[in-house]
């Protein structure tokens, strides 16, 4: 066997063994009895640990050295294949077993010290754990390897070739232009708010709705409860996603849209790419665009629920019968500042990230002490977004990202909001009837071009070139400031 | 580390990624998106393959020998985990990798064109596929090696030291006794009949209702649908079943209860054995003593209903209202011979057994052949049951076990209905107030005893050893066909 086949039956190896892992931590969310979760940490480990020794085994470092060799004449996927299990292998290979081991008993004891201290809204029973995680996550870049800043080695791993002075310049772009917007806006819509519970079949049964509407495959995939929503993939025919359902919120449609945007981007992945390492969307940032067009760019907009909401009227009279279009969609569109980033309105969430990304960077370079975290905090959020933080529960201890030691996964968010405007922009030229092509719900054809222009490719272009093949450009903040500008003025004119 | 401590870590190693694969293959018949089948029959044979060749490695063989070398002093557990896992490292290193690859492929193969088979009632369609199995079978136990039969290799297979003259023997004591007790009680139970459906949550929630009664540990398993009712462990916390819902069918209930029976064995084995090779059932006949408990002995009886038919009564009032708890006896037990075994009450049952027992031994032996199976299923019906097969479908294509390649499966089911009697006898000499105890629903009990005397031990005894130890007596069919003599008559009087 060449080198090149050998290496892609080592890919669609060790891509279903990933699968298989994404199995474990699917039923883990949806159905695994409540004691069985120390069991299933040993199982994840023992199968992970020979996972990763497949992952990091000389054989595969000769395969790939060998097939490199031949280069010439190779197709675009056979060169994006060997440049993402390259990297992949990298990625593996510098950090030492101990260090990947230590690390996971880090988290795990990290995870638990952060649900405790969230429970408390004390950060200080956390802080210990976050120190040890920080020099953990600093030893993780030296082993990476960096050219300019450590951080530049955590950004790329969540999003490759992403640096610390393109998300430094991405946020100064943004940020007076995003604090102008939130004064401008702020309070002029009016949110909604609702006595009468919704039914949680009622919920489940809207968002199946909705998730067929946009042509999600439910022979591909299925839609299943958790206490989070996420999406997952266990096989190329197989891309699943759950969601939330509480009595009094629209959390249910959001959530749907959103989750439903990151599937459709795997369930569009061509067939052809189907068990390889290009299976798969080629980064964060571009992953959280398409959950970003579908949750934000379309699923916020008028003429979505133009067609929709009728039926949303229809499943909920006791909430809506007495709502009109306009108002719904402005009440889905208030700009309120506020504490907690994964509640924030378009306009204000990116000002959360840049605080992440501030204090990230910061740790990581070693120009922030973690014990200072919880002062930092309250004054980013009382110089950016003008709230005062009452407790670490709602303040530096939101978010479960550092727990899992992850650092550099934050500016993904950012970079998926801008995308989505950047790619919305390029839809509407391709389709300037857009109003009416989402007023009458033929969301058939919005998705075909995503799949055409985007999904089909999975991991077969960089994250950049992909953008600059769909939009014309690289990605920038501007269709992203304009996009605000346009769609807020109306909203509260 | 001591040869013993290295074998326990493989042991438990392997008991995760066991586990795994039963988690895929939970998955795969609860969950499973409809397309993602060819893919998930893929992950599954890569980790399998992994699996195998851990399980044969020459490492492993020899740690074991090292370890059994070291035998004087182990403790019962100790000694037991070498035995089960040398066992296991037999059966694996005896088959050759080609071979158990090429029958992988054929069972795959076997499965689909037995479903067209069945679906079509077209015997000749399985025929080819059967023909090859039985020529794989018989390959399978020469590897495998026997002393008398042939068929004592795949006997063993499923229940240790399990030998063809004990089948013989043990349906030579039941057959004459059977037919007779057939001809005595067919036809003196009027059977239940519904027009009313019954609501599918009714149904769920009356069988999760006996579970919990049961005593089945929700925290440490759960119960979801699937199109066959079936049992699983995961993990030593995480043991699930399965149940179906048909609108007039009691299969409801005697699911739960057959399943549950096999879920409290497992729920009840000792966690000092947890992460080994013995936590696990000892066998399937065994196993199916402890659901044939529970659905049957316990199930089908009197005390039982008087405590638990006014709450059916209360759930279903359409079905039930006009009912009194002695026709409901009566019903659930009705005797009646008929062509599908698993639809067989257990006065007739085990004639379905030994029907499939006497053709799969003229099979391997070489004295019946496959294309004479459908003239030979007639007779034999006609024979033992009195009954006409009109159709392949309900004949002799009516279960799955040949097309997985199962072959000495069937008799592990007549050997739980005679275990679940004899320890019956067992259970009413230690509780002689029995009828009170389960008149009150007191199943704590009852499950406490089998948990000390049974479920505890995991895999720790050999099977007949286990018999011995709990009755005081090796397998006998003498206690069945008591029990059924002295049940049948006083339902018909």
């Amino acid at each position: 066997m060449k080198p090149l086949m050998q290496l892609k039956k080592y890919s669609a190896e060790l891509v279903d063994l990933h699968h298989t892992l994404a199995l474990m931590q699917w039923d883990q969310e949806v159905r695994m009895p409540r004691r069985a979760s120390e069991g299933r940490a040993g199982q994840f480990a023992t199968l992970s640990g020979l996972v990763h020794r497949r992952e990091v085994a000389p054989e595969l470092g000769a395969l790939l050295a060998e097939a490199e060799r031949q280069k010439e004449g190779l197709s675009v996927e056979d060169s994006a294949l060997l440049r993402v299990m390259r990297r992949s292998y990298e990625q593996n290979v510098r950090l030492p077993e101990d260090f990947v081991a230590e690390f996971s008993r880090l988290t795990s004891q990290a995870q638990m010290s952060w649900l405790e201290a969230r429970e408390q809204s004390e950060f200080a029973i956390f802080q210990p754990l976050l120190e040890r995680l920080v020099v953990m996550a600093r030893q993780q870049a030296e082993y990476l390897g960096y050219t300019d800043h450590p951080y530049d080695a955590l950004l790329d791993l969540h999003e490759e070739g992403l640096s610390t002075d393109q998300v430094a310049g991405m946020f100064a772009e943004l940020q007076a232009p995003l604090v102008a917007l939130v004064k401008k806006f702020s309070g002029r819509l009016a949110p909604l708010s609702f006595t009468a519970p919704f039914s949680l079949t009622g919920q489940e049964q809207f968002a199946e709705h909705l998730l067929v509407a946009m042509g999600f495959d439910f022979s591909r995939g299925c839609l299943a409860r958790s206490a989070h929503p996420f999406s997952s993939t266990l096989g190329h025919h197989d891309r699943r996603i759950t969601n939330r359902y509480a009595p009094k919120s629209l959390d249910f449609i959001f959530g749907a849209l959103h989750e439903g945007g990151h599937a459709l981007y795997e369930q569009g992945i061509d067939e052809r790419l189907a068990h390889s390492h290009l299976d798969d969307g080629v980064s964060l940032g571009i992953h959280e665009s398409q959950s970003r067009f579908w949750e934000n760019v379309v699923g916020r907009g008028r003429p979505f629920w133009q067609r929709f909401f009728p039926e949303l009227q229809q499943a909920f009279p006791a909430q809506f019968a007495q709502t009109g279009l306009d108002d719904f969609v402005r009440g889905i569109n208030a700009v309120t500042p506020g504490l907690i980033r994964v509640d924030a309105d378009e306009v204000t969430y990116n000002l959360h990230v840049l605080i992440r990304f501030e204090i990230e960077k910061g740790l990581i370079e070693g120009s922030m002490e973690v014990a200072d975290l919880p002062r930092v905090w309250r004054e980013k959020y009382r110089q950016y977004l003008g709230v005062e933080v009452e407790s670490d529960a709602d303040g530096v201890l939101q978010d479960i990202h550092w727990a899992h030691g992850s650092f550099g996964y934050f500016p993904t968010y950012t970079i998926g909001n801008l995308a989505s405007a950047q790619i919305w922009e390029a839809y509407k030229q391709y389709d300037p009837g857009f109003k009416q092509t989402l007023g009458v719900g033929n969301l058939a054809k919005v998705r075909e071009w995503l799949v055409r222009e985007i999904h089909g490719h999975g991991s077969v272009y960089l994250p950049e070139e992909l953008l600059v093949r769909v939009t014309g450009a690289p990605l920038s903040a501007q269709p992203f400031l304009a996009y605000l500008e346009e769609k807020f003025s109306r909203l509260v004119d």
